[in-house]
């Protein structure tokens, strides 16, 4: 070969097995030194705005640095603007569980780094996702209807939004057939329903997929209902925009919302759906993880009535970003709306329908291997490691909400479904007050208290409010998250309330 | 504290940072040894479709199994099912280029896990962004107005894609928001141009967002104009929508194709998206990352007259997937078109609009800390490195140009713009067929000699039909290629041909 040689390349090579070696070794102990201080950050990032623009150099580095001054830059100008979301003091939000299995299957992924958008492109990153939907699916005890083996079938999505958008499409697309004739006219009739507690990524996937927000009916919700649908509430929704001429397209139900963890009772929901001919999408995002335990499952009673179900395996299943699961009911519905089938990219597995293409499942072309991090995380702690993870925080959250009922300085505002406890300073917390302050003043308070409590930078929480009611979140799920953890939470709490009431 | 103690947890922790340690070593060896070892496998996957599901349990594992025995389950199941992208023999598709500099960055993010989605949930996510965006800016030569000191400003997407919905969803509001009243009318009246060349993600897009696809305009491009998009052609479609009524609202043009690696004339077509008041995009997937070499910069001439751009780092840009840049010249046409403000996520930092919520920039709310990757490779390969990189790949593809230029048995069918070759067995080739044989016979051959060649195991490539001819796609890029490779490619193309020519 020595004929068609050319000159010398000089080259650096960016994978160089060993120096690939000893460089994430390297990165390997310094991430399990960050695990072992994390308790020494604050909890929530105490920079101002700007403090990193303002220190970074303003153009890319001319020559190659060694990884030793990176990791050393990233101890001093990443690390004090992290939020720590790993953090055993991290309560805000939902959670966003890492774990060792999820971090080795990321590491696999990444080394492989393929581009599975049809099957040929990387047969073992389809098939291993289709393996791990049916592992989940079981596990979910979801509806044989949502299998591989019947006509349905589950992909892994980035994001909620990314479900939404590809289940409206899905169903935007079968109604628009129904009607023929004019597109844009019937486009233009089609409604969306969710209620007040659905997650604002509904409202934002049907602005992407061209529904009037005029269109999506945002069913309000009460206190003394859960802030559960009301089935009626639907119906009489529904029923008003089909006499107006309207067509009812899509209609979300939601098993833990994100402000209280509502839970909406599908049984009856799904019927409404069924019988005025609507899409109907169960977004459990947070809760679904804890449907893995028995004791949890009833709260997916009915979702057999609908047609898609996602849950994030990124929020509580010690899955890192992004990895949202979906399943439908009728898998054509989804790639009769996304397929593609360029020249490009043709060839004899697709061609005999034998595969599944999930490039037609989903917005994007090109698509990580994360089935690997879920098979990682599942092989790892079993069923019975992840059903103890879910019932840990459970059990944590029973805790800390016992000790807010025994105290009535506090009030838990709505009751706990899952691992989160929504609550307040009571009204009746002032005792220079008989008769209870205003829901304002106990608004100030709380607000108060949160604001005080996520100063200290042990901890860090976040807020809803509810019914004008302002309530403290308390979602318990970080994975290091322990009893000492929630037992310092109440110690501060019940510290920095003293300090408020005290004013 | 011992006050509310409650029964004791038996847990593990699937955060423990020993045991952490002791298994990311563990994979790290795994994956170091697989890139010594990678030119032993197939590149392409030679299992049958179904080999991973009938093999697999069919049913989650109850217990935790050791790292061990999954590796050793990967080694066995998974590898053989993976069309290897990173093997030095992959010429297929365009390339994903892994480097060590971007696994360690996956480390990283992974490791801190933060949720980015508005500025405070974790500020050196947002900010490190807005600083690689910046650079990368400047690498590219990208006009001031793109960028965040201006009134534009640079996203990471996880896919051309994402950037496509985001662009057309912010172009569609302004279209509609200029016409007011009929919102479904003036829908239906939007007119989407691109070329025949234009990746099919656009038309996918386009369906998402409620464009008609029969408003879609694919714009026919010439082998003999070298499949650029015609000012000329462009400019009468469009006059001839607007005298129908239509209202033209999005234009994309390529800089470097998916079949040919072509590259529109920016500076002219520009005028005309001007003239006509539409959006118009740059899709520079491909070759956006050769434009931060001097020499290659010219095919970005123009850009300064649209009003988006973006590229993929995921395919040559040593960075591993999703990765998708996205450069916008008004950064308030997108937040305008995809903002959402919940109370859940109300701050101070956000309330004085003096940060960068960059869930307003996406699609989802949820995102990764892909910065961190970005800045990774530029550091630890910078300019000078990231440059050779590319240049090292150009050469590979000139000198196998020139390989097959110098054998009248084949043809380059289309210019080499970058570090892909197209070509195929000339009708020449047969010296049976004074004349030339048929396009047809030439495809036939060019076809068996891919299928040869794929077959063998040794390399991989795709292909691509222009104008009716079948041309073997040779898209040099793998971090791993050099030299020899390209040599035994070669040699194997010259093997092959005479084994089917003697046929």
């Amino acid at each position: 070969m020595g004929s068609h040689n050319i000159e010398p390349l000089n080259m650096m090579n960016p994978l160089d097995p060993e120096e690939f070696r000893r460089q994430a070794h390297l990165v390997v102990d310094f991430i399990a030194d960050y695990y072992s201080n994390i308790e020494q950050y604050p909890v929530c990032s105490q920079v101002e705005p700007g403090y990193l623009t303002k220190t970074m150099p303003k153009s890319a580095p001319l020559r190659p640095e060694p990884i030793e001054t990176i990791l050393q830059d990233v101890n001093k100008h990443i690390i004090p603007g992290i939020t720590h979301w790993q953090s055993p003091g991290f309560f805000g939000y939902f959670p966003s569980s890492a774990s060792t299995g999820s971090f080795l299957g990321e590491m696999l992924l990444t080394g492989f780094n393929p581009v599975g958008f049809n099957w040929l492109a990387s047969p073992a990153a389809t098939e291993l996702e289709m393996v791990v939907m049916e592992w989940l699916l079981k596990l979910l005890q979801l509806p044989e209807s949502f299998s591989f083996s019947s006509d349905g079938g589950g992909v892994i999505h980035g994001s909620t939004c990314e479900s939404f958008v590809c289940t409206l499409v899905a169903a935007r697309e079968k109604k628009l057939n129904q009607f023929g004739t004019n597109r844009s006219d019937t486009l233009g009739k089609l409604v969306v329903y969710c209620s007040d507690q659905t997650h604002f990524s509904l409202q934002k996937a049907c602005q992407i997929v061209g529904i009037n927000l005029s269109n999506v009916r945002s069913i309000k919700t009460k206190m003394s209902m859960n802030f559960q649908l009301s089935p009626d509430a639907l119906t009489m929704a529904v029923e008003s925009d089909v006499r107006a001429g309207l067509i009812p397209l899509y209609v979300c139900f939601t098993v833990g919302t994100t402000p209280t963890t509502a839970a909406d009772p599908l049984l009856i929901l799904s019927e409404i759906a069924k019988r005025f001919d609507m899409w109907a999408h169960v977004d459990a995002a947070y809760a679904g993880s804890a449907c893995i335990c028995p004791e949890f499952r009833h709260f997916l009673d009915g979702v057999e009535g609908v047609n898609s179900f996602s849950f994030n395996l990124h929020k509580w299943f010690l899955t890192t970003q992004q990895c949202c699961c979906l399943w439908v009911k009728d898998r054509t519905d989804l790639t009769k709306a996304l397929s593609t089938n360029p020249e490009l990219l043709k060839n004899k597995a697709s061609d005999t329908n034998k595969v599944v293409d999930y490039k037609d499942w989903q917005i994007a072309l090109g698509r990580r291997f994360r089935a690997m991090k879920i098979w990682m995380v599942i092989r790892s702690y079993g069923v019975i490691g992840l059903q103890e993870h879910i019932r840990k925080h459970v059990k944590l959250a029973k805790h800390f909400e016992a000790l807010l009922v025994a105290d009535n300085k506090f009030e838990v505002v709505v009751p706990r479904n899952f691992a989160m406890v929504c609550f307040r300073i009571s009204p009746f917390a002032l005792a220079t007050v008989a008769n209870g302050c205003s829901d304002e003043e106990s608004n100030r308070l709380t607000q108060a208290l949160l604001e005080s409590l996520n100063g200290s930078g042990l901890v860090y929480m976040t807020h809803a409010m509810i019914e004008g009611i302002y309530v403290i979140r308390v979602a318990i799920g970080a994975t290091l998250t322990d009893e000492k953890h929630v037992n310092m939470l109440w110690d501060m709490v019940q510290g920095h309330v003293s300090g408020l009431l005290a004013k």
